[in-house]
């Protein structure tokens, strides 16, 4: 694959739908995936895989099960394996996560925003 | 380890030194590194590592055999594993690098830009 440089913000131009990751680029048999938030996400742990979440654009919340985590642009945290945790977004945001490609986004639970295919941006 | 919430820019003010990438998160075996660079580092490759390159802050080139790359803040690239590469950086630049915990800054290479031991901003 050529070696490209991507203008993150300018990728989610390419992302439609909310909750609806998409693949920006692959190493080390990790991805790095964006995706628009806006709503509520279903509780849910990923029993394997380390998420990290970085906020290009936008207030996210991520509700873990002992506090919130309040995320503004420019900021980011890792979620580790094993942890209940729910995303939570008012108005818009632009996230960029990094976890194994193996990672299916609603973790140990499936639903109807299960989304077991990745749109390809590479 | 706690699950706290990091701002990227903010972290760079622990970041006293050019050249020497300290560590901001670690997750499924990667680590999440920040650096600040300045000036012009020797080319080198990771043999078996490829390296996302995330610029926060400033202008980056990267040197490649065939090209130079441009990132501005916002913008990212992946340098596969076993590709030459040389990062340059007219002024000061800050970057959020994400590779394998057992990526050696130097590469293949060993001289005085190399760190074995980073700063751990965790």
């Amino acid at each position: 694959m050529e070696i490209e440089v991507k203008n993150i913000e300018k990728s989610f131009d390419q992302v439609t739908a909310y909750w609806s990751p998409a693949l920006l680029a692959q190493l080390n048999g990790q991805d790095v995936r964006i995706a628009k938030l806006k709503g509520e996400f279903p509780w849910h742990q990923h029993d394997e895989e380390d998420e990290l979440f970085l906020v290009i654009s936008g207030h996210l919340e991520i509700d873990l099960k002992e506090k919130t985590l309040q995320l503004q642009a420019g900021e980011m945290v890792v979620i580790p394996k094993g942890t209940q945790h729910r995303p939570r977004a008012q108005e818009e945001v632009h996230v960029l996560l990094f976890e194994p490609s193996s990672t299916l986004n609603t973790g140990n639970t499936e639903n109807e925003f299960t989304k077991k295919e990745l749109k390809d941006l590479r």
